[in-house]
Formats: structure tokens, C-alpha cells, sequence
């Protein structure tokens, strides 16, 4: 009896796409309006889906609560205010595509949930973008 | 040809958690709030998910007023505006956690529809908490 | 140069729809499903907006997170996972329809603003109902 | 590393639910209100979910503006402020269901997206309703 | 003590932007897709306001499910599934945009609340417009 | 017949609060984690607001596209992927809390309207703030 439960929480962070390899031009015709070198931001919504049975004895695949005191502690504290580029070390020499920062949200919660446990990371970047990234979980 | 159809129903429902194998500070360090004595309640959102191939004659897999009706009739008439640990004879004693909530939408939702149709409950208990079920669906 | 700024709170409740002058059969006549003896609930979300001039030093009429933390100080902590009827002395004798908690929210926060500075709080039942209250604001 | 992008676009269209075949009182019988002979119409919400391994250049599975303008160019822009009955020639003896319009979106986008890359295309009809598509990509 | 309760509607309709005495070149120079002959269709998300004291007895300004009922009888199911220009009379020589069709709601509802009580109609188009109509209520 | 249609908009952006008269302890007190000197960012919402009487040659009392236009050209073209601190010169030397950005957008938009026609400018940060600003029109 595997049950999926799902906890949202949120940062507002800035950044932009610029990859240093290419000059300001090339970064505008890939990036577009993205590669502003004075940065812009976003009100980013983070999902994250844990897998599991639920205990007989409390009904919980996992305290939601604690989940979510788990995702504020390792991503949403570290992310929010904060400028993603420059203020997160693991993306100093990072792109900081939707892409890439769901990866590294599904790879900082994995160590910190029950083994298996962690099922999929959505980051929802505005109303009309969002990217999913579920680690060996594929479809 | 295979799709998906979902209807969202919804219900207004109070319940506690509350294990009675345990004292009240065991319920209150294990639950916290959701151990309040005197209840408390939520607007829950329900999307029940029906898989099939589309019928030529109709262009449906199901008529989506059928799927409400059978939710409505056997689910969310049953739940709304209830006390789900009260009035609902199963959950008599068993914990009102959302996962044993949506297992049991589940199971009840099963017979009702057509033999391996049902394909997933989902429950939404707060903007930031939802559970998800598939019965052997799972992925 | 006046601006109105709203922030949004949450709590979730149990209540009854209950008047005790009746019987039950009149009860359940005026208020349906609402007169559930056991209770329901909702996830009510609340909005409050507090009128002035931005100050010019800090920009703002009022910090949010300071109106943040007077509503959940003075209003959300009180309610959350709370029977409105039973857990608030108010409601003792009061009926709980979302006119009077929202009356009871206006009046209960107004003396831990500025003067003239509570413009409006508007309280949502379900999505599809909601009720708002302005004191002597009236349009 | 696969991730999956979803880019949501929407369009607004008229149509009615109709088999020729059958006479209206078996049309109404069938659909209900949908039948209407004069046409109604929705907002309807596209979600289309495209899977890959970010391009280590530029962050990306596929650029987020180049996949809206893809669906813009042969769906939404197609569909838009159309009656999908009349206006769409696929549709002239087709059943304008959610079903079979989701299942017309996914094949005419497959074709302009790298191969394997199209995974699901989702919509929503109403708040209550939504259809998914996913191809052979079938759970 | 004055209060507002809003209830919320919807209805689903087809309509076209047409002016009878302009010619085809000049409806779609001022209406653009809108002015498509075979017409297209939107989800209306509709709100109405009343304006009232709260009955002491009952606690309610007006009980929100006959609120409901009033604007079903009325409004809503007499547009639901309909074409706007075509199967409402009042539209047969009106131009069916939402100014005019939110004026006609106000006044088809009038009638049917206490005198005074309907404060305001919003009625929601698309995420992206709406209009609101208060009769002499204006601000 | 005075009708309100509201025109939805968005935009992206980074920025920071920081007043240069304070040193970063004083703006860390007041700002708290919006004093990040590397910035943060929202997706900001914008709800533009016009007053008129529908035209009778047109029902319309201002052209939504054309409004929508005129908010892209001024306002959320100009803002939008920006740092609103460093890339508008009006913030040069202005502090960008909400209320600043309220007013400059609805002085920025009232010369390129009719005279009267601007009620009101809500400005949405985060699902659970938002500022209002109605120039001369206050309540």
C-alpha cells in the first residue's frame, strides 16, 4: 500500500543565464531577456513527493510538518533572498537553468529522507514553466 | 489510445488525529495541533484520475458527469460537512491521517467503475499538502 | 499619497452552524449540512488590508512581516486547528457564520494597529463564498 | 539525468459534442447540455510536458520561449477563438471531446519536437475536468 | 454593522464580438479574433456581492446557498452551454461584450434580492480580464 | 453605467531593500532578508484597472488588447527580466518597496489614458502580499 505525499514550500531568489563561456551576444540570442546582467527573480514554488507506506501506528508515510521543517533547512532557507549565481556555492561555475536547480534541490534533500523515500523534485518557476526531476525514479 | 481523465469534487470535512493507544501528550508531541480534542477541519480537494480509450461512438472514456455523480454518490455526499472520525463507520478506529483518508476513497471509488479503470486518487488537505494513491498502479 | 497593502493568513477550523433557540429540526431547516452536530471545517484564508502613506525612510505604510505577525499573534494562532464554536469564549453564545468571525477578526486586530489604519479583512470560506468587513469604512 | 519541462499556453474555442449518427434526442440524451446546436465554449489550458538530459551549454532540455512557440505556431494559434467543430479540418467528422482534441494536440506536435522528446500533452477544459495524453508513453 | 458576501458562479458560453452595422473588414479591425463568424467560447468565472447587516437570529447577511440558487435560477443556468448572442434574447441586437453582459446580470439579479442588498457583479472572462458593475453603488 | 474592466499582467524581476542613509545593520533590521545585497527577485502580477461607460459602437469601455498593450509598452516591458533597483532610473535613488512600485506604475500609466479613466493599480509580490494605490480615487 504505496501512498505518494506531497509538501510545497517557496523562496524568492534572482539569477540569470549566462554561460562565461560566450560573449554578452551569444548569451543574449540563447538567453534572451534571462542573460540581464543585473539579474532577475522569481517567486520560485517547490514541490517535493515522498514515497512510502504509511505507519499503522500514526497513518504517516512521513509527518508532513517534518518534511517540511527537512526541505526549509536544506533548500528553501539556503535559496530564499537569495541570488542563486552568486550566493550558492555549488552554482558559482553552474548554469542556473530551472533544470539544474531542481537537480540540485532532488540531490540536497536525498541524504536528509529514509532511503528510496525521495520520489520527485517540481520547481515551478512562473505560471507557465515548471521542470521535474525524479532521480532513478523515470518514467 | 490510451487517456486520462480527471474530475475534481471537493468536501468540507473535520476530523482530529489521535492515536488511542496513546496518551494526550503522545498524541500532541506525534500530531501537535491536528491533536486538538474539539476537531478541526479543512476544504478538501478531490481529483479522482480514470484511464481508458476513448469511445468512437461518444469520443469519451467516460462521461465526466457520470464520473461525478459516482464520486459525488459514494464519496463526497458521504464526507461533506462530517465528522470524519464520527461519522464515517471505518474510520471508527482507524487514524484519519490523509493517507488512510485517500486509501480509502480508493477502495471505495473501485467497484463502482469499470474493472482496472480507477487510476489514481489524489487529496488535497491544505494548498501546501496533498496525498496520492494508485492502488497497484504504482509507478 | 494613500496605498493599501494586504497580507494573507491561513488557518483551518472546525465549526458548527447552530442556534441554540431552536430545535434541531429548524436547525437543520436554516443551515443544511452546516448544522452537523459532529462539525465540519474549513481552510479558511484571510486577508487583511491596512491603509496609509509609505513612510519615506523604509518605503513601506507597514511591514509586512510585523502585519504578518500581529494577525498570526492576534487572529490565526487563535483559530488554527481550533472548534471555533467550543475553543473561542466569544463564540460560546455567538453564532459562528462567516459574518461574525469576520466582524470578530476586524475588532480583534483593529487595537493592535494605528489608528485608522485597519481598512478591510476579508475572509474566505470554500471558493466559492466569502465575506468582507470594513467597520466604519463603509462604501 | 532526464527531466521533464512542462510550458502551459491556453486558447479559447467554441464547439459542441454531436454525433451525426444520431438524431438530437439521443445527442442530448449522450451530452447533455454539450449538445447545445448553437456551440458553447471554454478557456482551455494546454500543458505540454517535454522530456530530456539538460545540454551542459546551456542548461536546457529545450529552450522554455522555443517550446511555446512551437505549440503557439500548430496548436494554440490554430485553435484560438475558433469553433473547433468548423473551423478545424480534422475535426469536421470528428467528435470535438477533450479526449480526442488531446490526442489531435499530441500528434500534431510530435512531429516538431526532437524524437522520443514529446511526454505528455494535458488539458484542461474546466476547473473540474482535464484530460492527459501521453502516447506509448503509457504508465 | 455592515458586511459583503460574495458568491461564486460559473457558466460556460460561446459568443462572437460582431457590430451589424459594420461591415466584416471593419469587425475584425475592431474585435480582431474575437469577430470569428463561427464564434469561440470562454469559462466565465462570475461573483456576486451583497451588501447587508447580519441577522442576528441566523447569523447570515443572506444564506449563501440561496444566494446561490437565485443566480443559478437566473443567471447561470439560463447561460450555461448557451450562445450569448444567439439564445439570449436581450442579445439578439446587443453587442455581447462582458461590459454588457455584466450589466445585464445586474440587472436580471436586482429584482430578485431585497431591495439595495446587490452591492456588485464581477464577472471574469479570462486569468487576464474581468469587469465589475455596481449600478449607482459606483465608487 | 460606469463599468471597471481590469486588465491582468506580469513581470519578472529582481531587487533589493536598502537604504543607502542606513548602514547593513540597520537595513538588515528593517529589511531583514530583502536587504540581500545580491538581490532577490519575484514574479510580480499586475492588475491595472479602467473606469468608463461602455461605448455603444463598440461595448467596450476601453479595447482590453489595446490596454494590454499599453501596460506592456510602459510598464511591464520596461520592468520585466530587470533589476528594478539598478535598471530604472526613477529608482536610482528611491527606496523599490512595493508601495514605491505601485505608484510609479500608475503615474506611469495615467498620461497614456484617457483623463479619469485610471482607477486603480493593485501590485501582487507574493501569494500573500499586495498593494493597492488609487491616485485621487481613495475610499
Amino acid at each position: 500500500m504505496i501512498c505518494y505525499i506531497t509538501r510545497k514550500e517557496h523562496f524568492n531568489a534572482a539569477h540569470k543565464l549566462f554561460n562565461p563561456n560566450w560573449d554578452k551576444e551569444k548569451n543574449e540570442l540563447v538567453y534572451g531577456k534571462c542573460a540581464n546582467e543585473n539579474w532577475h527573480g522569481h517567486n520560485f514554488e517547490l514541490y517535493v513527493t515522498v514515497r512510502g507506506t504509511p505507519d499503522p501506528e500514526t497513518g504517516f508515510i512521513i509527518d508532513a510538518k517534518r518534511l517540511g521543517k527537512i526541505i526549509q533547512d536544506h533548500v528553501t532557507e539556503v535559496l530564499d533572498h537569495k541570488n542563486i549565481n552568486q550566493d550558492i556555492p555549488y552554482f558559482k561555475d553552474k548554469l542556473t537553468s530551472i533544470e539544474n536547480i531542481v537537480v540540485w534541490i532532488y540531490e540536497t534533500l536525498r541524504p536528509h529522507l529514509p532511503q528510496g523515500a525521495l520520489y520527485k523534485v517540481k520547481l515551478v518557476e512562473t505560471e507557465n514553466i515548471f521542470v521535474e526531476y525524479m532521480g532513478e525514479n523515470n518514467l
